[in-house]
């Protein structure tokens, strides 16, 4: 199934080649990506991975730690952003605690507690993660996929919650990318310029000592400014691919895990289909090394949790359904050789 | 409800503020035009209107005229992009024949025939419309809106099918806007450049002759470039309106028949999200004239059919959900008095 294919088909629609615009991108990115001209957008899950960051400890955000556990408590309890788009958009939403500072939650119907450890280490003044711990957040993640894979899922997305995860992610960003430190550091939810001048400072000191390092030994490199969570999506993205899942790609936190498992995994890329491009500066790279184009991209959201992935779901069952359940011209009586 | 009343409610909720983008944008849209914070967004209802029009008579179009009848009749099977848009989004669809050409449809749960006339007439040559045609055709619009009043629909669209239709949506815009003629007129649904010659002297030469009435005699110059269909859509937008319902604005053509309603009864456009900016070159100045601000505003649609308007309601129910179901930061347990 090659996009001609797929263009081919919906050429033969009843509609005026190509009038759908960006919905018929979708529909051709989904058919090449299952590979059949039914494409399926349902059932479909959002796993969120939480965690945090030592590396808060430099003054790198605008909301400090502890909200990580409150925002758990909230995505668990049904009233956050991620879980009220699952619920409007009809999206299995689970959560995996991969390594919040403290006690977790006690495990439910759709909240998971697998903490490697309470939070990455601060970046800043040494590695975030050994390798150990690296490869066990990303074993958390395939755990995920697997578990997806055997319900039956056809789409999933992977998002996040972790204060202080836009520094490891712009550092992710810039070393995976090639793009400069400053180019890729922005005020993630909502950090003034007095934090911002510190996140540059950090991004760019941690990048220029681990930049030697990446082409010898990438895992090492990259776990040393990663985060837990980052890693699990790393890892659900490369079994979900594996698997021939469709993957939804969410903001900027959601991209530098793309890049971390596109590096380790090449072709895991393949699968996914970007929702959004992120009010983050640094996320339009990420999306362009990895070849993807966001469908919705000036709608400024930077939330994370999964919620840009979330509102493009329904978008994608309509792109399903045109490819699906259209009639073509020839039996609507329309002659096709003209005009 | 002020714009300000309702970002103080999303600023409660739990995330940074207007971290949401452009969804907290139409979350704000939605509750000014409802005056709640517990906007609905279903039962929910498009409403297409289908007609002819004479000017095809001088080649303005890609598309024979027949077509307008086959598409009528793909749509009221089942099988149209717009019919398989509202199934996919759970929106009611239906279909008024106000002057398709030849015999109409038997009448059907979803589909009304209420003919005006067989087409408007060819408005290079003659008046479309005279204005009593005009106000019929507006009277079934008015009828199709107080219908969804009784059926206690929130919120509603218009859309149309008509081969023909972007040349008198391109004379409305011009002569509504002020825009020069030829920054108006594009391919439609799919013109090439010597069809666009033609249709750019069609429409600059009517512009030209009726430009001086329109002070004078706004109703009798806007019946004599309009059709049938149009007509129709505005006389749906003024009832709608005045009803109190939520009226999500599609393309070019159904943004020429928000001009006509907002000349000739001021304010109907306080009631509009506009779903999109098609690719039609004339759309921007439509719709930045009635103000209004885009949602989705390069996804290159240009079907019409009441399609774009189909694609933002999901989106609308995500935004609805957002502001009626979110927990907010105090019941998180998350103090708002820093960062």
């Amino acid at each position: 199934m090659t996009p001609h294919l797929v263009l081919e088909h919906l050429d033969s629609l009843v509609k005026p080649p190509g009038s759908l615009g960006r919905l018929e991108d979708l529909a051709v990115r989904l058919c090449v990506i299952q590979q059949t001209l039914a494409p399926r957008t349902t059932p479909r899950r959002v796993v969120l991975f939480a965690a945090d960051h030592g590396v808060v400890a430099e003054g790198v955000t605008a909301w400090p730690a502890e909200i990580t556990r409150l925002m758990v408590a909230a995505i668990v309890s049904g009233g956050a952003a991620s879980s009220v788009l699952a619920a409007s958009t009809g999206t299995d939403l689970r959560l995996i605690d991969v390594g919040v500072a403290g006690p977790g939650l006690p495990d439910g119907p759709a909240h998971l507690c697998r903490k490697v450890r309470f939070g990455s280490r601060n970046l800043a003044q040494e590695p975030a993660l050994t390798v150990e711990e690296f490869r066990e957040a990303v074993a958390v993640g395939e755990e995920q996929a697997a578990d997806a894979v055997a319900g039956g899922v056809a789409l999933v997305a992977a998002g996040e919650m972790g204060i202080g995860n836009s520094t490891p992610a712009s550092c992710l960003t810039a070393l995976l990318t090639g793009s400069p430190a400053e180019a890729v550091v922005g005020p993630g939810a909502g950090a003034g310029e007095e934090v911002l001048v510190r996140k540059r400072r950090v991004v760019a000191a941690k990048v220029a000592s681990e930049s030697h390092y990446l082409a010898d030994e990438p895992e090492t490199t990259i776990a040393s400014v990663c985060g837990l969570e980052i890693a699990a999506m790393a890892g659900f993205y490369r079994r979900a691919s594996a698997s021939g899942l469709t993957v939804v790609l969410d903001g900027f936190i959601a991209t530098a895990a793309a890049l971390v498992a596109e590096r380790l995994w090449p072709g895991t890329a393949r699968s996914m289909i970007a929702a959004h491009l992120s009010a983050e500066p640094g996320h339009a790279a990420a999306l362009a090394h990895l070849g993807l184009k966001p469908a919705l991209d000036n709608w400024g959201m930077r939330l994370g949790e999964g919620t840009g992935a979330l509102l493009l779901m329904p978008i994608l069952d309509a792109a399903a359904a045109i490819v699906t359940r259209m009639a073509t011209l020839d039996r609507a009586g329309i002659r096709t050789d003209g005009p």
